[in-house]
């Protein structure tokens, strides 16, 4: 049914590999399927103007694609001099959905910018970023805790993942790949802690509205794919 | 309760005034509250590059602020070179809602660019500008009805209308102002079509996640909020 | 003989109408005729760079026009990444203007910023936005004296009016519209002082040079309007 | 009195140095004293957009000034990324002045492209830009006249000249340079025609408003003065 | 000796990964110790406007690092709104590289593109860029070659690779890394073809002054570094 | 042979005008033929902000062309809004190549920039902008010596010149015009010291690669010809 022949609640094989770079202080390739985005976490020993004197951090993230990391090649966003609407509809949802489990007074005085670039795209590679996206700060924290800078578990009080749902031949599915994304009727995508707790929910009709009741299949099919991502961040970090 | 003593789910004052506009072909100016957004529609006699020979047509939106629109004043986007990720972000957001209840097909190769430019601020200005664009983009099909380029009624298969709903101070209330904008544990935006049909869900938690049962409540009271808008609208052009 | 049927020396009907915004601390909604300005005058308690610890404040204006404010729906500059050549020469002429009938020492270090933005052109936007802006500045200052922080006689020392004049079908005319400007072979902006002193005079021929004789004609047409405006100004703020 | 020495009606040494570029069609090396403007025209064999097929050619400027022409080294408007409201406003007066004595139909479908680049700067830019800018366009056709492209006075009506008048230390003075300009009460430019037309008046209150009497003595200042540029301009070509 | 303990003559572990990209005709990740760059090559089915209707191809290159790529975060170009003089003058130098080796009649009227995106840094990234690059064209040629399009002997006439040598504590070394790039007294980057052709020669002094003597020395340890590159080469593709 | 009949050692007519500007504290016209690049040097009484505190000063380079400079008017970078990669890599290797002969720490914390204006180009304007731009930069030096601020031979520590090299029709030959440097198999340009030390080198083949010995008769080339330039810079600073 599905053109990867996954149940309809089936995720794609996840995987977290830590470590990737020899200079960030946190750091995550993560893998949703053939979508590939390697995250890091660079630690800055300043926070934005806003928030000078007011003993409060900030995280913020930037998202990019590689330009041949989809299918024809897009144009470097670097060479047309500006990041597209949808680059920054996504790098704001990724900051937004880990300010959500961090304590930015824990973290004292201090940025850590995540980058979520996108090696391969094959759909849903905002879930994936921000999925690896919290690997690669909770390594931050770590190395920061190695230093005695922070208490993790005083600054990141939850985990947070994410995955899209959508409804591909009028069949509710979870972890949409590239075909079944461009062909679906509706894109939901959801972001939650590791308690259960809604973070972000962003759900649009791509061809006709969608009633509640088939959104709530789709928030159900999420809470489920969470639920084990979560416990794949947990072994992950274990 | 309610900063400005509303009860939770009641809106704001509401109205549309039409033909605002000595050149547009439509034209609307939305008013929730103390929002205020002129809407206008432009018709131009070519579809974008990508609909070329496709028989199919094109509508799309953009957003902007005054300066002085908001308690403070802004930096002129055009004087600062580049629209804020927020900007892109809310017009991409316009151009889909609309685009749900067009027949692109019916258009034929022409495109309708929606203009919504934010003449004061009080929270809401996305909703109110769907709101708002939907009367404009009717009256601009009328116009061209009436010069025997389309069917209004094959275009435009619904309405479309949009409110705001969040949880402020532990209640849950629609269509926030913005001294409950800017206070907000969650923030809701919901797009719906006059038959009920959900074109878009947003919502954030900007302190605290949201449980589910917070979120249907909120729902609910966007589909109230919703109805209504809708039926104002009917009366508008009625 | 004037396609809207004026004398030579008729304006369109001019009014003012204040208080038009709920943040701004001076704000007007000038209309000549179908040309209608919205003038919002913010101040910011700091003075430019070049003006530090000098002990003088600065006012300045900034122009913009809604894509449809015009005929055919021009292209938006924040979209377009820049401001016109004609955007930055019509608001250095605003803010040249009313800086000609400011006392910057009485003003003290402060930045009023006033943005005039054209909701619909119908020809003359520029003098337009500056006999409007004249009373955003003026409310303003009324605003800061209220506040003790200024007397609005120390520091707006004369009004400031313009209008446009021109050689339409040769005939000199004041105030023109649309249609007259488009068609006009002369065309000439004058700015001046309640006093009648000249603060900026800028002639152009479109198709063959003026002489001097039909220049101070146009000079003279002039004077009389301005005057004009400046007792509907005074009225406007009495 | 003038800082030069100079009578109020003398103006500084003129020179006009022509075919001082290779490429060029037709170039000057105008001085006006101190101010040194190298003019050169660029002839390109179609014409603008909106006026494919029309029969026209146009005529076009573009303004510049090295970075260190001026007593403090200005940055470089390549490198900022942009050109200044000033540049923008000189650019298209230099255009618009050469295009009032063109016949754009006997040109051809053509466009000429003067570029202005100032070499060193003391005063009266633009205006000496626009006097060594004809002398460009007029070898520029003479070039095309050898080729039996176009006879010159079929398409060069007129000459066109400018010059700058001010009063300073109250006194009426002719071709400021840059100690005058900058300490000038009032600052005017003034473009005509060999037969005395005027083409632009450009009047500026920099300090108090100035007077009809005033302006009138300015603008016979400058009838004289550019009685005598053109004058030069004649022996220039002859 | 040298901070890793290589000889001089010793390069780092060099090491290419083929076919790492899902979508790309030809993809190599190459390795040159700690520095990774991806290379990707994009065919399009068209030649750049002035090449059109030449029978010509054109092989084109861009260049980027991840913001972490390197021990210190730098700005993301794509947001700070333009490539530096760096990544150009790079981007550049790759492309004419390549170019030395293809025969573009042959290629006919398409364009390659090749993306050299670095993963992570530690000196010597464009050499490592040009030498992995070829190996992505190489491949994409393979690609176009099974689909009977070209033939690749016929377009790619010989194998280029690079690498950059230095004078490092005044001793003459191959292949420097970060730390020895950033020491260095004399920085140069060779590139040379399979049959010992030079393509691009770029020394610098970064302190003192080179001698001759010393410029052939690093031109001799290029020559051996080039040579053994290549071999690797074949052996990749082989 | 050559297309101007030149020998294959010869270089072009050389001259350097100093102080052609009012303003500049030095500044040096130097023309290789019809190649004239305007050469200023100004001083800044500040230090990047890297430099800061540490005592030492930097010179800093800035490239430009006219844009009629060339055969064919090119556009203006001012107004396309940015500089080209050529233009960048052009103005990185003159300030690197002054630099290359300054003693930064004798300095002191004060910026010398210098503008390489091309007014007219036939080829080699890099080469021409680096021998005139020390020129100018020995000129402002002696301007800070005159006012006991520096010593010139603690800063300056050699001479700078630059000059192309390239194989033409199968012939070594030194100093390429435009006719040349178009059709060259080879090109390369050389900086050197008086000293004879090499500061930069680069080599490009444009047609088929160059071998060790085709170089190094480039290099000898060069030698000679840099030999003849630092005599003559001695002279005309003599």
């Amino acid at each position: 049914m599905r053109p990867s022949g996954r149940k309809t609640d089936q995720m794609r094989a996840v995987s977290f590999e830590r470590n990737v770079s020899k200079h960030a202080e946190g750091s995550c390739l993560v893998k949703f399927g053939d979508t590939h985005v390697l995250c890091t976490a660079s630690l800055e020993d300043k926070t934005p103007p806003w928030l000078r004197n007011s003993g409060k951090g900030w995280v913020t993230a930037e998202y990019g694609m590689l330009p041949r990391a989809t299918g024809e090649r897009m144009k470097r966003e670097a060479a047309s001099g500006k990041q597209s609407g949808r680059t920054q509809e996504i790098q704001r949802l990724i900051g937004r959905s880990l300010r959500a489990v961090v304590d930015l007074g824990a973290l004292g005085e201090r940025q850590i910018s995540i980058d979520c670039d996108v090696i391969q795209a094959d759909g849903g590679t905002r879930t994936a970023a921000i999925t690896g996206a919290w690997i690669a700060l909770h390594d931050c924290l770590k190395w920061m805790e190695a230093r005695s800078m922070v208490k993790v578990e005083k600054v990141l009080k939850d985990h947070i993942a994410a995955v899209s749902c959508g409804i591909f031949a009028n069949q509710p599915v979870i972890d949409l790949d590239y075909l079944e994304d461009s062909a679906a009727e509706t894109d939901a995508n959801f972001v939650m802690t590791g308690a259960g707790g809604i973070v972000e929910i962003q759900g649009t009709a791509e061809g006709k509205p969608f009633s509640q009741d088939e959104f709530l299949t789709l928030l159900g099919l999420a809470r489920n794919g969470i639920d084990e991502l979560v416990s794949m961040q947990k072994t992950a970090i274990g």
